[in-house]
């Protein structure tokens, strides 16, 4: 069995690349493997707590909350049923992602305050720019929120209703924001552009009107874990894992699509489309241009959906070029109304905290039916007022995603540094992520079978060799 | 027949009470029925467009867009097909609510650039107050998002990825404000609290924890319109409605509700809680105590939720005090378990621009399942960082709760004064919203079934004659 190992070496705080910071990374993955070798198969009551019980533990405080109820008098019949799909979300998660996410809340590390605190590199946060950000909006949050028109506040188009689905000056910004993103070789048009809070819900939007309860899409593997919630949490539609390979560079083809989509069709599931992100999360491929002609014909031809979310399309930094599936469409004659592209800010602005999603759709009843859902996840008027000036501001934009780039490629040297120390002085052959084509740099691919039991403290006594060379060198 | 006909009087600009824009709504209702009146059953195409043809024409504009991809040499297919629920979805509204508001984006009335255009009397804006939040804002934006230390912005606090059931800073502030407009009557806390973007999608995800698809929630009429999209579109959860009457003040009786449980177990639908707003929208009825204590009881006896919308809790202005369902939990021992209070800023603090909502549940499986689901419509932490603030200046937001009542009062005045207009300069009668108890200044119930048609020009006349004497008082 093979596995990509997450080792991702994007250091939290400010600032440029740590590589200290990068070893314990190192040494707390291969601790997981340590303890997970040497745990029975089956925990007895003296076993220290797995991540998945000590989740557990931690889902029974809403519920001593509601049992106080009990007490009542007059609540004779217990506390009330929620109902069973609540009682399936509510559930402890089994997804590792998210018990991670979960352990990190309670026991973040911070450099100072907590240094023995977990450290997160579960969540795709892209602290590289944020002194860039942080000068844009010093300068410019009075004027954007409160107009320039002699310092006089239009207070009601920041405190009234707004259309749902997004002001139309940020759509405009938005769709000019996207083309410079793409390098200008395709406009976006801000008609088919419905905002969202955040491209989580885009997701989800996207995913109820595109399939009923019940039908399925496929999703080639390995997959941002999110999708697991995004998808079938409340539109309960099935995920289809497509696997695929490290020979192929973990990009899929259109034999394992078509087994899938026939498979799924055999057991009486319908599949309505295919979710794919581009650039890839978390393996960072780009799809070459020739997969696109094969997706988009294997799509017509099977009368199916794509949903290319493309959130990372700026945050690329390698020679090869990103290709948007807007600027296929732009220059061959293909059929607009099977694709929807989902963007955002939260990864190529760094902006997760502002929710801005974005779905892109060539489809008017898909844009009409996204339009009248976007009620339920619109995006903050104060935050759309910031938002408009800063896209709009081309000097800025074009400076972030330059310098972005750059300061990724920079982490990217950090990464060949670490995997030539962990080479060459402690003498252990990983593969970094860069070979994988992976986006996020700091990634490490491990293929910890090739071990016998017995050879893992080896690797972390001389992971601990590097890691102490690295911080005596800081 | 009755009807209960909007005239609401809130004038859309800053500033206080222009009695002559209360006059042409006047005329505009009384014109629709004219125009209702004169419409043939079966309309013929020589008929002028009515609102839901002509919203059928807008609703063919998008489609318009994905015809031209049929002139795809490669897609052969036609446009893809959209899910089932989607196609239903993007139809036209026969809602005349959504209709109305359509309309009214197409041709908003503006004093000077557009007056000819259509007033908005639909939207259930608060303008009255914006001057204090004008002020608010002005003074302290740059602080609250930049922060107080020597002006150093903390960037990663509003730009990074924050708990999606929003910061507990804000929770607190927000605990802190519910108590304050409950006029320090009942203490909120704060683990209680899921922060959502905006009280609809409050409702959606308590919807859908309460109830599964196919089960139904009996709501009291007459009802907000928005409650017919934000529960069953995406949820498959029923409404149905329990009808009030307006002899008994459109206060629902337990009988009423009795009846209308059992008649849907009959039909082999399974009722899984009630949805009432308190006070009302749209009659602006207060729920006295002993009616919440009836339907506690209820509750407890049929063993379901109350979902209770109190979004206009500090919006009362008259001798009546509004009761929150929280204050009788808080001092009756009733199973607490089976309420879910909703809450927001759009209403009492006027900032439906924000996209702020609250859910106080005291169900443990509740809070964290909607915890959960509200990565599906988080608060913008720019937003958030905002709030925290000004929902902890409780000099502020007294004086705002103070103001904005007197303001509402001051137009109840105005909405006295136009009804004496009407019956003694028009000689028309019709009962002001304040007899109905209506929260929102400005309504007037006509019962228009008691004209002949050939009376409506007769009525119109006269409503001109106070509309000329009107405007030459200005």
């Amino acid at each position: 069995m093979r596995l990509v190992v997450p080792l991702q070496g994007v250091v939290q705080g400010r600032g440029g690349l740590i590589l200290g910071s990068l070893i314990p990374c190192a040494l707390f993955y291969f601790l997981q493997f340590y303890l997970k070798r040497h745990r029975s198969p089956e925990p007895s009551s003296s076993d220290p707590p797995s991540p998945s019980t000590s989740s557990s533990n931690l889902a029974e405080l809403p519920r001593t909350l509601s049992r106080s109820s009990l007490s009542s008098t007059r609540g004779s019949f217990g506390p009330a049923r929620v109902s069973s799909r609540a009682s399936s979300v509510a559930k402890p998660t089994d997804s590792l992602y998210y018990v991670g996410l979960d352990k990190v809340k309670l026991d973040p590390y911070h450099r100072t305050d907590n240094p023995e605190g977990i450290i997160q590199l579960g969540l795709a946060e892209n602290n590289l720019c944020l002194d860039l950000l942080e000068k844009w909006v010093s300068e410019n949050l009075t004027d954007s929120i409160m107009g320039t028109n002699g310092g006089y506040l239009s207070i009601s188009s920041i405190a009234m209703y707004q259309p749902h689905d997004g002001m139309l000056e940020l759509k405009v910004a938005m769709a000019g924001f996207m083309s410079q993103v793409m390098g200008q070789r395709v406009l976006f048009d801000p008609s088919q552009i419905i905002l969202t809070a955040g491209a989580t819900p885009a997701i989800e939007i996207l995913s109820f009107c595109l399939a009923d309860h019940g039908n399925a899409f496929l999703v080639p593997t390995p997959y941002y874990p999110g999708f697991d919630r995004d998808v079938p949490l409340r539109t309960g539609v099935e995920l289809i894992p497509v696997h695929c390979r490290s020979s192929d560079n973990f990009i899929f083809s259109i034999s394992a699509l078509d087994q899938a989509f026939n498979q799924a069709r055999k057991r009486g599931v319908k599949v309505r489309g295919i979710l794919i992100s581009n650039p890839a999360n978390p393996v960072g491929n780009i799809l070459p241009r020739e997969t696109i002609y094969d997706l988009l014909d294997f799509a017509r031809e099977k009368n199916i959906h794509i949903i290319s979310d493309e959130i990372y399309g700026g945050s690329t930094y390698g020679s090869e070029e990103f290709i948007s599936m807007a600027e296929i469409l732009d220059s061959e004659e293909f059929d607009k109304s099977r694709v929807h592209i989902v963007y955002g800010l939260s990864k190529d602005l760094c902006l997760p905290g502002f929710r801005v999603g974005v779905i892109y759709s060539y489809n008017g009843s898909v844009l009409a039916a996204a339009k009248k859902l976007t009620r339920f996840a619109s995006v903050s008027a104060l935050t759309q007022r910031l938002l408009i000036p800063m896209l709009s501001d081309t000097k800025f934009t074009q400076e972030y995603i330059e310098t972005n780039r750059r300061r990724i490629k920079k982490i990217e040297k950090g990464e060949l540094e670490l995997w030539d120390k962990l080479l060459n002085i402690a003498k252990i052959n990983v593969t970094p992520g860069s070979a994988c084509h992976c986006i996020e740099p700091g990634w490490f691919r491990c293929c910890f079978t090739t071990l016998a039991q017995e050879d893992i403290p080896v690797v972390i006594e001389r992971i601990r060799r590097v890691a102490e060379t690295s911080t005596s060198s800081i």
